[in-house]
């Protein structure tokens, strides 16, 4: 046994990470509804206005706006009305003064028109209508190009895709996009005790946890979880499970780094590659290793399930995010009343996890094993390496999970 | 034409939607994997426990508690290593006193021993153990059902499955869940001059922008968008788009719902259901439409890309939300102060874009029928009805698109 005798504080494991870790590089073209969400790998310029013509803003009277002044309700303007025109109309006439045109929002302006009367400012006998309200040029019209101009840089590689930037893209007629390729992340867990559920416990395992937990958080911060066979605690076995899981972008492997299971993943690790830390002061989560193999970050995860779905919000998901060019994420939180006392004399920066209880953070931890420390949870506050207790009524900040 | 003259205020609207919409019935099957962010549609109640043995917390040596009394540094007691146990191992002995097993974290205890020394209060020479500390009965022992006890209530159906909990599904071996069937929602795009992203612009054209952001936003908030054809603003095509639409559970049209367009769909949603309101005093998406046929939601949205999507984000998410069974969800927020006076004498609730510069919120508002409204913007603040001005520095509530 080799217990883990140096243990590095979290920032310090967060900025190795963070350090060793590339965006990703690789591009894939999606149609403009599978782009939500992913990040934009090209500039979009526009090649054309938006809208492609002026408009009526408003339903109503196209007029020449000269035609309308001075009226008013005691006083109208009679034009008479040459024709209705609907979206998707162009009108064939020109507009002489004395003359209007029934428009509706969004039809393109006949020519010589330069305002649009509302509906509600008017009133017809037939095709005379009486206009009770004096329009500026350009009242009521939308300029050919008023939301995006031709030549204008509408969105950057690099981009979140929104669904207000895809209605930008979609304005300028452009059905697919070049985004970011989403990281594939490897899944695996490793001990002769797992067994997958929907399988027969023998004596001596359990089910596994981790590579559901984990695929979860993964697929939340834009990652594709690739799940792989539960590996055995060989040599082989894991230098083989390692080499399969390189095709991958990322690989996440949980047991295997605590003492007990003889520490032959970082063996396997150092042989192929660098492990750049194994331990942090954190607790759940200490016995947490990261390193690197051919360029593709490795993170050797506790086998406990709070342990490793704690490292997996803490550092794989913030990792995650840069390699998929995510922008930066922090999760709501809410300032409560601690509900009970809490001692916590570890020296290691602990998550504790909390139950919301009638407008009090309660303590929800039970042990690093137990999953239902998480399961019943609400979110979990944060305890500095220097702070011993906790005590009832102070004030913490609950991270919502 | 008919102009909307009596519109209602957003918390009416909203209190008619709640009243006339339903949560989900429909039931699916699904994977682990598949069930991340699902909601559960049945209890799910342990039948085993979790772990399903005692096992070590640590690693170290399995010991007879009574055996360590009084040890310590100087004075240690030695006990006889007669096993090697890891984790999926099960010890055939049973431990006598002076004797010790070293045992892997997650191994099942040996018959006999009743806690563990952890390895750093140890040492070995050869099966020769020195024990330096004393241990009380099942110190470092997770008991056989410490985790989930056997015929626990783990959840509930409308339970929200997040990766813990799926965690905890996994513990007890489940392999697949009943799951609520995901609502899906009808999303099309009504008016002539509708053209969809890759097809070319005829005179008085422009591209659809709607379906895109409307299905985003669907998506987003736990529903399947289906997209139906464009559909040109005829009673006949409208009546038979509908129809077609009913097969879907949620029915979102755009455009359509402003005077110019006729208010053919009105006529048609009140001749096959009932039009429960339209007209909102809100700024943008003043006309919005909502009623019932044959028991299914019908959202007529505006045409204008910034009051469509508005509205998706404010009426149809937290809709959706609730028919999916989902928790209700509100924007993160931030309080800045205001970046540049604005004027907004509408006599409507007004949602304005703003965009985030330098630590104020800078009014990022174009027009309703520019989509660069939004696409341009970090979020929007609210300001009621009856407040005219809102002066620069001013704080204000930024809540995040």
């Amino acid at each position: 046994m080799r217990p883990i005798r140096n243990t590095i504080p979290l920032d310090q494991a967060k900025a190795i990470i963070d350090r060793a870790i590339r965006p990703i590089e690789r591009v894939e073209r999606v149609t403009l509804l599978e782009a939500h969400g992913r990040v934009l790998a090209q500039d979009i310029v526009s090649t054309s206005d938006v809208p492609p013509f002026a408009r009526a803003s408003m339903d109503g009277y196209a007029v020449r706006a000269a035609d309308t002044s001075g009226a008013s309700r005691t006083d109208p303007k009679i034009l008479r009305r040459i024709e209705q025109l609907f979206t998707g109309q162009v009108s064939t006439h020109t507009l002489a003064s004395g003359q209007c045109i029934e428009i509706a929002t969004g039809a393109p302006m006949p020519a010589g028109a330069d305002a649009v009367v509302i509906v509600e400012d008017t009133d017809a006998t037939d095709d005379q209508i009486s206009v009770f309200t004096a329009v500026r040029p350009r009242q009521n019209v939308g300029r050919q190009g008023a939301d995006i101009q031709a030549g204008h840089h509408v969105l950057r590689a690099g981009d979140l895709l929104t669904p207000s930037r895809l209605g930008a893209v979609a304005a300028l007629g452009i059905p697919h996009l070049d985004v970011y390729v989403r990281p594939r992340v490897a899944v695996l867990s490793t001990g002769n005790e797992i067994v997958d559920p929907g399988e027969t416990l023998a004596a001596g395992q359990i089910y596994d946890i981790n590579k559901y937990t984990v695929s979860a958080v993964i697929a939340d911060h834009g990652g594709v979880p690739a799940l792989y066979r539960n590996v055995t605690d060989t040599i082989e076995d894991l230098s083989r499970a390692v080499d399969e899981c390189l095709e991958e972008d990322v690989l996440v492997f949980s047991g295997g780094s605590s003492v007990g299971e003889r520490d032959l993943i970082l063996d396997v690790i150092a042989a192929k590659g660098e492990v750049l830390f194994h331990g942090i002061s954190v607790k759940p989560g200490k016995p947490t290793a990261f390193g690197m193999i051919g360029g593709k970050p490795f993170f050797g995860m506790p086998g406990y399930p709070t342990s490793c779905l704690t490292n997996a919000y803490v550092l794989l998901a913030p990792a995650l995010r840069r390699i998929a060019r995510l922008p930066a994420w922090s999760r709501p939180s809410i300032s409560l009343p601690l509900g009970e006392r809490i001692a916590s004399a570890t020296g290691r920066h602990q998550f504790y996890t909390v139950r919301i209880e009638n407008g009090t953070a309660m303590p929800a931890f039970k042990a690093s094993g137990d999953i239902t420390s998480m399961s019943r949870a609400d979110g979990y506050i944060e305890i500095s390496a220097d702070v011993d207790v906790v005590e009832q009524g102070t004030l913490v900040d609950v991270k919502f999970f």
